[in-house]
């Protein structure tokens, strides 16, 4: 099975080509705000290198959200797209469960991915990881950081990852102390979302184009003001 | 100081564009035999993305090997062109070392990249990373397996990463039992070639096209030959 993966949730933006979990080729770029001008390009390439078209594709894997607004809607506008042209499943799948993902070895430690959602919040979820999988601990959601901390266990190391690490490090150093420990790996989660997103379509839990919903937790602003 | 990286020496090629230590964007692909037809695009895809071209950059970076002769020398080719034509520095990097770049966090801990050299041995050698830095313990070389693993500690946890796990995995464990642990990251090392290429041409210890030499460890089948 040849799935095609995006994320444009983040300024880490990332797409790549999978056969099963095999990762076949991935281009990543950190983009402050070029995604519709980008995305195209990048997917034509990974394309053409690997000698297939999106007719080749068995499936499509979107990171469907939390994250920015505009990034879920252009990710999503874009894979629908292929799908309804291809007649192909998409799985859409939780950014925050592919950061967390990243770091699911070794076994039975907590994984923080914690995005800044801006105006205060953070997109964010507690999981614990056991025998190859993800147990989430604490709901994804959009939280306040004082809240959501509080929620988590104080008494067990957990691993954050994610970009709300820089926008909260002292605030999470001031709940955790030692407990804290944060991830180095990259922001690109293009590969994990087409790892999670193949299990889903293995399962035929994608969905058609037309009933592809996006991961919000929030009104975007344009909907609060109307 | 904008760096173009590219990697060629194992199956897993990559080509990375950093601002500094910052990367811009990469492109990884999985590919057994033609970077020969690849790299040149993918390079040239890199750039257009970012609205740069060759001249743009203030240097190269590139993996120097141990690792596939005849990648090192698609790679080598490649990058000399650039600096030759663009006249900037190139920075020839050891593939062992940016494999072990990527695990040089937490502090104080041994790593082991090793490649599979094929012909029964590996290219390997052990790191203890120190201040963000690494300190070569055991030398960077071509070994037969046994004489390797014997230099190694076999009472501190060592973090192997890099192909040669899979070729070797059952002899670590008979080695190093539960002080082993095997890395989960990928193998795609144009950033932390890039990285690491960056510290040196910053240093002004980059070298002009003419002087890059290849990191070989032992003869070609060709060179045996003769």
């Amino acid at each position: 099975m040849i799935v095609l993966s995006v994320d444009t949730t983040t300024f880490a933006g990332s797409v790549a080509l999978l056969e099963k979990t095999k990762l076949l080729a991935e281009f990543n770029i950190d983009s402050p705000s070029t995604y519709s001008e980008r995305l195209l390009p990048a997917v034509d390439f990974i394309l053409k290198t690997n000698g297939m078209n999106i007719k080749d594709m068995d499936g499509f894997a979107l990171a469907a959200g939390p994250g920015s607004f505009t990034g879920i809607r252009i990710g999503l506008s874009t894979v629908k797209s292929f799908s309804y042209a291809s007649g192909k499943p998409v799985a859409a799948v939780s950014t925050l469960k592919a950061l967390a993902w990243k770091l699911r070895h070794p076994q039975n430690h907590l994984i923080c991915p914690l995005l800044d959602a801006k105006k205060g919040e953070i997109y964010a979820a507690l999981f614990e990881s056991r025998a190859g999988k993800l147990k989430e601990i604490v709901p994804q959601g959009a939280y306040s950081p004082d809240r959501f901390f509080t929620l988590l266990p104080s008494n067990r190391i957990i691993f954050f990852i994610g970009n709300g690490i820089n926008a909260y490090r002292d605030k999470i150093f001031q709940y955790f102390k030692d407990k804290a420990r944060f991830s180095h790996r990259s922001a690109f989660i293009a590969f994990e979302i087409g790892l999670l997103g193949y299990e889903l379509l293995r399962k035929k839990k994608g969905v058609k184009a037309q009933e592809l919903k996006p991961i919000y937790f929030r009104k975007s602003q344009a909907e609060e003001k109307d």
